[in-house]
Formats: structure tokens, sequence, C-alpha cells
């Protein structure tokens, strides 16, 4: 697979210096058009050490306008970072639209090493490398450039770059022990390079081998492929636009989930499915609450200890009484660890990235509580029914959920989601009393009567959100909540449950 | 000073049920309108344990929005926290315009448990105080309103109420062996206290002192003073407005720093005692460069082991060289440990938080070396030549970026400032340059020739800069920048000089 990266080939230096121009002219120019636009561009740059990956970097920082790239290299995580899922630490860091992101020691890092040292076999590479497939995937759905350059160097070549670097005032710093150790086992590197350039060679997202000895060709191969794939794109960009404008449906090359038979007025849905007419007195409510909380207050303590954290979803109908479960669970739990997000419209910086984006920035430190009043089923629910977002983003939206929450999961999260179902009939007397209400009147606003007018268009957007994210590992659980007592006492002992079963009785 | 919170106050609950529905549609009035407005409310809970503050968070997110409030709580800081000045965690969880933040174990806790159980002396606990009411002064003066609810029991009280607390099935987590250690240091506590309160009880920030024994007086005390608070604030805010509107100055209640005479033209400003004919030949340039930039890499790896961080900060006029002085300075570093932060305008989530914020947030972790390319001294310089912000605001910004500067300073950080300096017909001939190459031509804005107008009141606006924010923990370095060469050696050197002073050679 290297062999092409193996002909030694050179750039003279009058050669760069007659390039060098009209190339940092065009590249200029190229950023300044990406500015105003809605992606972002990611480019990794990963291979052998000393072949100019930081160099290139550099480069880039040099020709460009520096202030629109981000650059980022990964050490050892943060315990902040090691009590979240591995890509917390690169969601939290992705450009955002109009500007380049540049990763050093990315994602590829931790599962190369582990391969290639030995630590983990083919299989388990294999699994690591298709998350990352995954993550890129779902970035380059929504628009983003992703160039990975593999800047390479042989057996030999390597040997005399980092001797070359050692003897340099300037740069010796660069050459550790590890180095050497790594050129030692140069093959092993090599074998386990080609694997992951095999699998993670996609069409949103490919690998570019760079010779890396001579770094004049070295630098002109990086930017001119920087270059033409940034041309190519922003022209593909502009054509999208043009054919979404004109809603032409099917042009999406993202995963695309089988479709689902459209509800058929009158027939039922998965929420029909419910027995919407059950109740708990008062009574029986005071007691069977209070013996829930007192359980998960219990569960909760155990989970401080153990560091495990919880993340639960609330999703329902306006006045479904979300608001009225989220503090009955609360009031068990310890206000120090438990976070409230509630979800409104995204700010500007939210806006700027993908959707998935403003959830992740939002998961909690190990051990603690993080409740979304409401969540990124948005996209799934008020952006679909809405037309907020196309139907393209939707559509690959619940692989791209069921990926993310996969990864909550992971890492060993307790992850509940709730849907608190009431009827139309109930909803309109909940809103009458709130109208009524002095101190309930302002949770009513125009939003929610035109939310009710498009009530049909909701369950179907339900319906086929429980069907695609109802996983194994992450259920929905699905709340009869006409009745307050039972719905709090549900959703209350639910949560404890699952937490029991992570954390042991 | 606590004998007037252990009169035994009681309501009953006839009484707490007949003011609950007035009061709360009264907070829910006074939260809407809040959330319109460009300030948001502080509220911090402390005091005895066992004296309500948690359950009166609790009663605020039942009784209001939760969506509009934000909760913190603080146990042991993270290794990212730890990384940073103490108070980058509390500036990181402000709540935003708009929002109501209850903050619990806050910034007064650390200082308060020291010098209670005898850490640390009268006279550091004062200084930590001062910092404290630096802190929220800052706060304050941006139109924050900041309540302090201090919750007492008395000792015998505190006995019982821990009693009962460890009864009940719910609740009994609550109670540690530490409370109990704590209760039997209740008099040492108490002292300690009163020195707290009797210190930080300021015009902008007072401390309301609250009898915890009976939940509902203590609620209602709570719910009941930010509904005066906030009443009064709102009135307040709307007259400042309208007086602000008709101009009138010396409405600052802000620290003022004495006024500078005006520079009259001619007179000398502290830029004209610079030697602005100092040149160095290329020869005698690469040389220097590179054998500063030698010592520099040394030191950035030598920094890296210790974990001590490096925030510079460049300012200077339109086309002076910043940038080219930054590359100059990160060829030396090593790219994963850098960060070059370009301040731009601020985004939605800056804007909604005190101008400081967006610095703040930007701080990077132990051993890191951030560069912003202009800074939080937009603030006296072009945010007041342009009027952005008000002369209050920006008049006491000198001595909140002081307080911000010594916090960095005192956390470790090696802090170098530069103004690049060049002359008004050198920048001329720059721009004139700029026009002329293709690939610089988009440096160069029409906002550039606009400021360039405004030559004579940056001037003004420099020369206070440097006399009020060069202080001998943080002095300015003015940099001699007609000749780029010379300018960039003395970056490079002046940085490797400071981090040398901190570091030793």
């Amino acid at each position: 697979m290297f062999r092409t990266a193996e002909l030694g080939r050179k750039v003279s230096k009058a050669d760069f210096e007659r390039q060098e121009e009209p190339l940092r002219i065009e590249l200029l120019e190229l950023q300044q058009r990406l500015r105003d636009l809605d992606m972002p561009v990611i480019l990794v740059f990963a291979g052998v050490e000393g072949a100019g990956k930081s160099e290139s970097m550099n480069l880039l920082n040099a020709w460009l306008d520096p202030r629109w790239i981000v650059t980022r290299a990964y050490g050892p995580p943060s315990d902040e970072e090691r009590e979240r899922p591995e890509y917390w630490r690169f969601w939290r860091d992705l450009p955002p639209q109009g500007r380049i992101g540049q990763f050093l020691s990315s994602w590829y890092s931790r599962p190369f090493m582990a391969y290639a040292t030995g630590t983990i076999d083919e299989g388990s590479f294999d699994e690591e490398m298709n998350r990352v497939i995954a993550f890129e995937k779902t970035l380059a759905d929504d628009g983003a450039l992703i160039l990975k350059f593999w800047m390479h160097l042989s057996k030999k070549a390597q040997k005399a770059r980092l001797k070359a670097l050692e003897k340099s005032t300037l740069e010796s710093w660069r050459v550790t022990k590890q180095d050497w150790r790594h050129w030692e086992m140069y093959d092993s590197f090599m074998r386990a390079a080609e694997r992951l350039l095999a699998r993670t060679s996609t069409g949103e997202a490919r690998w570019i081998i760079v010779e890396g000895e001579d770094h004049r060709y070295r630098s002109l191969t990086v930017l001119c492929t920087l270059r033409d794939a940034l041309t190519h794109h922003l022209e593909r960009h502009a054509q999208r636009r043009a054919v979404s404008q004109s809603a032409n449906p099917g042009t999406s090359s993202g995963h695309v989930d089988p479709v689902l038979p459209t509800v058929i007025g009158g027939l039922p849905t998965v929420l029909d499915t419910l027995d919407m007419t059950q109740a708990l007195p008062k009574k029986d409510y005071r007691a069977a609450l209070s013996a829930e909380q007192g359980r998960l207050a219990v569960l909760h303590r155990k989970a401080r200890a153990k560091g495990v954290s919880t993340v639960l979803v609330f999703e329902g109908w306006d006045a479904a009484g979300k608001g009225g479960a989220v503090r009955r669970l609360t009031h068990a739990l310890d206000a120090r660890h438990v976070q409230v997000i509630p979800i409104a419209s995204p700010t500007d910086e939210e806006r700027a990235h993908h959707y998935l984006w403003r959830f992740w920035r939002q998961l909690g430190r190990a051990g603690r509580v993080t409740v979304f009043d409401r969540s990124w089923y948005g996209r799934v629910l008020v952006e679909r029914v809405e037309a907020f977002a196309e139907e393209d983003e939707w559509r690959r939206a619940y692989a791209e959920i069921r990926d993310f929450e996969d990864q909550l999961v992971q890492a060993g999260i307790v992850l509940c989601k709730f849907w608190l179902h009431i009827t139309k009939d109930e909803q309109l007397s909940r809103f009458k009393a709130r109208e009524g209400s002095p101190f309930k009147s302002w949770k009513l606003t125009e939003e929610d009567w035109r939310n009710r007018e498009k009530w049909d268009a909701y369950t179907q957007a339900i319906n086929e959100m429980v069907e695609r994210t109802s996983t194994n590992y992450a259920p929905w659980t699905l709340v009869e909540a006409n009745d307050k007592r039972s719905a709090r006492v549900k959703v209350v002992k639910t949560v404890a449950d699952r937490m029991e079963a992570v954390l042991g009785g």
C-alpha cells in the first residue's frame, strides 16, 4: 500500500517557489469563501513519526489565515474527559461552520497504537474503526469536508529523519525514546496502518497517502490536495443547495432506514397500545412515590460512589407533565449532582455545529445525573414536523442517534428515555386549566396551540421515532400520563429499576 | 450577629398557603421580565448544614420556571479546573443574561472551611475575601443582581435537624459523619461565619441571614427577599438605562482610576518614547531569531514538564505585524500544546456574559501556551474609541483587567503582553503594499482604513491602557515594530526571558 509513497519524489526549490504564490492565493480565496458557508473542513494528520505531520499543520497556519483554523492535538485524556464517552473530547473540539479544524493524534490514535502494539486484536480494532466511520459519516452528512493525510516514510527514511531531527538545536526535543522504540516496530506499525487505511477510506472521508521524505513535495501534495478538494466541495455544496431548493428527494447519500407505512387515520400507532385509563388514588400515590424516591435516593448515592452517570431524556406532548415528573425525580436526588438541561432554540455557537454537538457538550461528569427536558429527538419530532430539518437530515438522524446512545451506554451511562403520552382531549382540558390559572398561564404559548393542530403529523413522527430508536440498549419508556400520579411513579420507578440493573440491587 | 436568626420564628401552614399563590405569580412574572433584560441574577446559598440551602434551591426550581435557572454546586476541583486559576470554574458556570444562577458551595466554600478549621489565618482569609469582593463587584457592575443567603440554625436546632434527617428514609443520606464533626465545631464555624459575613456584605452583594429552623418561614423569607430585590433591581435597571440614554456621566458606582491628562497634540505619549529607527540586518536577524527560538523551545519543554502555563497577549496597530510575530513564536513551540485564539466579534453566548467571560473560557490547561491575537484589552481600545462600551464600562475595565491578570499570575501562569507599535507613515506604506499583494489583500479591510482615521483617539487609549495596566506582575512590553525583524526577535526573547525568570535558567 505504501510503495507509491516510497518513490523518492522531490520538488526543487525553484519549482516550489514558482508554485507557492498562486497556490497561496487560491487557498486564501477558498478559505474566505468557506467562511460564509454552513460547513466546516476537518483535516486529519496521521502517519509515521517524522514524516511531517506537525510541519504540515504549521504550514497551513502560515499560508492560510490562522484565525479561522483550529488546531487540536491529544495527549492522555483529562479526568473530565475520562468521565465521558471517549468521543466527547473530539466532539467538543470540532470546528464550527466556516472554519478549518486540523487534528493530530485524533480519534485514530488510541485504537491504532493499541492494535499495532498488540493490545487489542483485529476484531476489536475493526469495531473501533466502525465507530470512526460512523463518526466521520455523521460529520460528512452534515456538510463537512473531511480529508485525512497519512504521512509516510520508509523505514530507512524514517531513521534518517529522526537522526537529522536529533541533530537540530531547535527540533531535537521532537525525538523521544519512544520514537526509536516505534521505529524498531516499523513493520508491525505498517501492517496496522494498512488495515486502518483500508478500513476507513470512505467516499466521505478519504485517506491521502503522502510521501513525507521531501518537505517541499510533501507540502505541495498536502496543499494542492486541500485546494482541489475544497474547490470541488464548494461547487458540490452550491449544487446541492440548488437541488435541495427544488425539493428533489432521494439525493441522500446517508443511511436511510426502511420506510415505515404511513399511519392511516383510525389505525393504531404504538401510542394507541397504551392503556390511558389507569389511575392511582392519591393515598396510594404518596406511598408509592415515596417508596420509589427512597429507592432512587439510595441508588443515586451508590452511583455517585461508583462514578456511574445517568442520562434521562424527557419528551412528550405539550402539557403532558414533563416538568412535574422531572421535579418528582430530582426531589430524590442530591441537587449538587443533578443538572436539568432545558432544550430551547440553539445558540449561534450551537447552530454552527452538527446538531448533536449541543448535547455532547452537556454530558455531565462521572456520577452525575443529566436530565434533558426535550432532547436530540427534537430532530425527528419538531424539526421534522415543522420542516426545520430537511427530510434527508431527519431521516439519517435515526442512525446518528442510535450511534450516539450506543456510545453513552458503552461508556457505562444509565440511559432512560421517556415519552409522556396524553390523549388529545386531556391536552385540551389541561390547556384550558392553564389559561385559567394565574401562575400557570405563562406556560401556555401560541406555539402550544399551533403544535396541537399538528397532532396527527406528530403522532406519525412519534411512532416512527419509537420504532427506529427503541434499541435493546436504549429502549423508550412510553408513559401513560393522563393520570399524573401514576405517570410520576412510573418515571421514578423506571429510573430506579434501570440504575439497579446496572449497579446491582 | 446571628441572634436575630434564633428567634424561633414560624409561619403556620394556613398563612403559608395563603401567601403562596400570589407570591408564585409575582415571581414568575418577574422571571419572565428578567428574561428580556441584559442582566443575570446570581444567588448564593451558604450557611449551616441542615438549615435548608438545597431545599431552598429546590423550591426555587419548583416555583419558578426551571428552564431559566442554572443550579451549580462544587465538589473537589477536576484536574482541568486545578490547572487553571481557582475562579475559572466559577466563571465558566456563570448564568447568562436573563437567567438566574443559584450557587451552592460557591467561591466562599474553600476559604471559609480553611479558616474555620484553622488551616489559614485571618490575614489570608481576609485576602481571599477581597478576591470575592472584587469578583462580585465585577459582576454587579455589569448589571448582575447578586443576593447571598446565609441559612442559620442555632447549635441546638442544628442537632435536632441532623437527627431528624437521619431518621428520614429519603434524606438520611444527606447527613454524613463530617456533618457531625462540623457540628462539634459549631462555635468556631460561627466565628468564621461572622467574619465572612462582615467582610463581604457589600452594597452590590449583600448577605441576608435567614433563620432556617422553620421551613415555611425560611422559604417565605428567601422568596420574598428575592421578589423584592428583583422588583427593585428591574426598576433601577430601567432608570439607569434612561439615564445612560441621556448620556449623564458620573453615575458610575464602579472603581474609577484617577483621570489622566488628555494627550495634547504634539506632546509625547508613552509611545513616543520608543526608538522607532532601530533595524536589524537580515543576517543578524536569522542568527538572533534562531538562538531565541532555541532557548524558547527548551524552556517550553521545561514548562510542559512542570505544568507551567503561558498566556501571551498581542495587541497592536493594524498591520503592525502581530501575525508574523505570533508565527515566529509558535514555530519554536510544540504545536500540540499551543492554541492561538483570534478575538473577533463575540458570539451570542459570549455577549450574554460579562465581557471577561470569553477570555476565562479560553484559558488552557497546565503547560499550555495560549496566544491571544487581540484580547480583553479590546474593551479599553476599540470598544472605547468606537463607543461600543460606555465610559463607565471601559473605565472600570482597568481594575477588572488588573484583577484578572493578578489571578493568572498568582496561579503560576507566565503572562506577557505585547503592544506592537508602528508609526502612522509606516502603517500607510504597509496598507499600500497589502493592496498590491494578491495574497495579502484579504488582510486589508475597510475597517482598517476607518481605524486609521482615529489614530489620535487610539493613541490616547493606548497611552492610558499602558499607564493603568502595566503592573509589576504583568507589565506591558512595547515593541518597536517599524522594523519587523527586530520586533520579532524582541517578542520571542521577551517570552523566553519571562519563562526563564519563572522556571529558572
